[in-house]
């Protein structure tokens, strides 16, 4: 039986109007990034000639199809992302929501003329065998400062590592409690080097549809937002759940929204039946707060709270991806922080804004095994001095408190267009600037995407039809409005 | 039927007998590394009092399993790594394989003191979208300098992430193939997502028991070298070989080898056959140069040679590892130029020393859509800088030469010490100075790594009883003959 869910859950706040004039003009000395220009400048067709020029010197090495254009990192100051032809563009979309303070954030520039901490980067130790002197502290004041509530850490170098490993983990937890405390069989010892159980065991992790969790065989055998990661390559026999596909406005439509919570968490209970009946059974669920690269889709506090009281009647552990979601945008540290669980998460990884990668997790988690968990560098910890950094200027500068005033700003905005162009838009949402909005069609999204490039914003596209908002957390009201203003502009061009 | 096999292999190199006198106190002025000590310097127990209290700290926020001290890396100096207590200790070891020229090279410690380069570093794009303006000549100048005879390039962040991708580009290859270049069926497309064939096919990898390719789902189905990496982890049914055990001194025992050679070979044919039958056909074959945490298992030129040729004849590719054999320390750049195949091989890998990640591959193993091998990051341009810098020693100072020059040296006190001790040591093989020689007892060999370290060096094992000399290029003779003496020592004490 399904735990309780209340009938109304409340809904992703809808922020009040705001004022949304256009401020880029009067920016004199307010950024928070010394050095920005008051607005977006674009000079050429993007990619222009250089770019287009170094794409044929790049195609001789790789292939280039995802390549958009050459950046210029020596150019771009904050928000603004300088290509190859000197065009400025705004930037929403931040090196796929990884650039935490903007692009050559002062205090970023400083950290490695410190020969400490330049010397810490040229001799990247085995983070897991010999770590340096000074590791103990940055662990302590840079990772333990920002813990979701979890006592341990484990650190990574990417997003999909870290989903990895977290479930190498999970197993691992799951099988110490199905041993009972029992040491390894000689059974199991022998079999898992060839790859079979009992020593390589039948478990899974469930996953939800629309789910993003990255692109190496164990991350990509959950992660289903877009069949062209997937194609072609082996995958697990995981467990697959529907994720919440709510109506918007949520205030119009809180008893569909409900129902589809309850349908959906209806499901994860059948399919943890069904796979252990299969004798594949689920060891963990992995979820995103919010899906991101499948289309922002958003989900009530009360499904994650169900859904955690669901993992725990079954025995099955919970991890929260926080990869994308991590470090601020949504205006908390952590998004799933929105959603007042009973207790943390089991795990919660994080990587691209963060620098470094990883994740936290509880005591019971960690194995009592050395080397069970274990790679050659575990992290890197010059991504971890870049960290130290980020977090100082997100204290000194509020920026959390700047992401809610941008969200709302932002979150603001969205409502007002769909409101102008009901055909054309719809389902604005957001948390902090975390936000998206969706187009009637897929082609309505890619032309609006094309058009915000040629006047000077840089956006990313979600799941088939969204625009996604990931800006850095220095992105100020004034940021804010730029972006509305060519928002409108493109729309109006459209209409 | 296998491919012709020449009874008598080349073996892997004996090297003549040379001078041992241990030369430490007069290196004066001749360390490839400006102010190396003499040699090594041990004043506490390792971990001393100050490591020791330094993971009493680090134990708050994670399991200490593995770890050994802690270093101080702004102290280490070329081959010399300083731990926290201030013991010098001659580094065979060098962080799992990973330091190219020692510890705080004056060129790598320059690096970042350019403005371009720590901007490079700083603002790290993501590379398979916006790479920056100088991203075409890194690949030009750097990777391209440096390829196998592999046209692509694809860069990742570490090995275990450069295998997986390869394993997709592999399998999305060999679907190219069996598809006949036709478009993905509806069909593909909608099964992927829910990880079922046909969209996510029954395939598979070859691997090798004792192989070691990484720690990720992907990854460590074809690792096989201890059970402690894979217990409790699912895994996947894909066929594994027997890789080619010698008896040593392999002079003495060629027909014996080649007969080895003979009948892993045959098991690789037979699997292939075999789990074409299971339905999941071999799309590629794993191999390292060298198995190297399996226990630095040699295998001759002909065995890669007839390996090639039947995966050929069999329509899959071979990917070689040269995650931990590339970038120089068996004396040629990549291990398998020692092999003379009869054209490259379609994947090589590699990471650890090179800084960067990634893999050179054929034009055909390149996806012909994008996004289908992407990740956020594709790799770091922080560490290609690095690797330039790295590359540019490795010609000024001729280090592959070196590496040879210390290699002789170091294989022929090998031998000379197992000569002395037959009844202890044994098997002492290599190439380069990537070298390794075989106690007669897993405890025998956990003694000497334990009395090495007590006289100052730092070394490591591999296998169940061997142990691994892993050294930076920049490891003279002098260091093979301090390294050498205190072996000779601890073998005395023993005997």
């Amino acid at each position: 039986m399904l735990p309780h869910l209340a009938l109304k859950p409340k809904p992703v706040e809808v922020p009040q109007k705001e004022n949304t004039i256009r401020l880029a003009s009067c920016n004199g000395g307010q950024s928070l990034v010394p050095g920005e220009p008051d607005g977006p400048c674009v000079k050429t067709d993007i990619p222009g000639p250089k770019s287009k020029a170094l794409m044929g010197e790049l195609s001789k090495s790789l292939f280039l199809g995802s390549i958009q254009f050459l950046g210029d990192y020596d150019k771009s100051i904050g928000n603004y992302l300088v290509d190859a032809d000197d065009n400025v563009l705004l930037d929403t979309y931040t090196q796929i929501s990884t650039v935490p303070i903007g692009y050559n954030h002062p205090e970023l520039l400083k950290v490695f003329q410190n020969e400490h901490n330049l010397k810490t980067m040229v001799n990247r130790p085995a983070l897991g065998v010999f770590p340096g002197v000074d590791w103990p502290k940055k662990m302590e004041h840079i990772l333990k400062e920002v813990s979701p509530g979890l006592p341990h850490i484990t650190t990574m170098m990417c997003g999909s590592c870290s989903n990895e490993n977290a479930f190498k983990n999970i197993f691992m937890a799951y099988r110490a409690k199905t041993r009972g405390g029992g040491d390894f069989t000689e059974e199991e010892k022998q079999s898992c080097v060839i790859n079979q159980p009992p020593g390589s065991p039948k478990l899974s992790i469930l996953s939800f549809i629309g789910g993003f969790h990255g692109r190496t065989l164990g991350a990509l055998s959950s992660t289903h937002s877009k069949a062209i990661h997937k194609i072609d390559v082996p995958a697990f026999d995981w467990p697959i759940a529907h994720f919440p596909k709510y109506k918007y406005p949520l205030a119009d439509n809180c008893r569909e929204n409900v129902e589809e919570d309850h349908k959906c968490l209806a499901e994860v209970e059948d399919l943890m039946e069904k796979y252990k009946k299969k004798d594949i059974p689920v060891a963990g669920v992995i979820v995103e707060p919010i899906q991101s690269e499948g289309g922002d889709n958003h989900a009530s506090p009360e499904f994650f709270q169900c859904l955690q009281k669901i993992c725990k009647k079954n025995g099955a552990y919970l991890l929260i991806d926080e990869v994308q979601t991590g470090c601020g945008p949504t205006g908390k540290f952590w998004c799933h922080e929105y959603f007042n669980l009973e207790c943390p998460p089991d795990i919660v990884t994080f990587s691209k804004k963060m620098q470094m990668a990883g994740y936290f997790q509880t005591e019971e988690m960690s194995p009592k095994k050395p080397y069970r968990i274990f790679n050659t560098w575990m992290g890197d910890p010059g991504k971890a001095i870049l960290l130290e950094a980020v977090l100082k200027v997100i204290k000194s500068q509020n920026l959390l408190e700047q992401v809610e005033k941008s969200g709302r700003r932002l979150l603001c905005g969205l409502h007002d267009l769909q409101s102008e162009f009901p055909c054309h838009l719809n389902s604005a949402r957001g948390r902090g600037t975390f936000a998206a909005i969706t187009a009637e069609s897929p082609a309505l999204r890619d032309d609006i995407l094309k058009r915000m490039k040629k006047k000077g914003v840089q956006g990313g596209g979600c799941g088939l039809q969204s625009i996604r908002l990931r800006p850095a957390l220095v992105f100020q009201e004034h940021h804010v409005d730029i972006f509305l203003d060519i928002f409108r502009e493109i729309m109006k061009e459209i209409k």
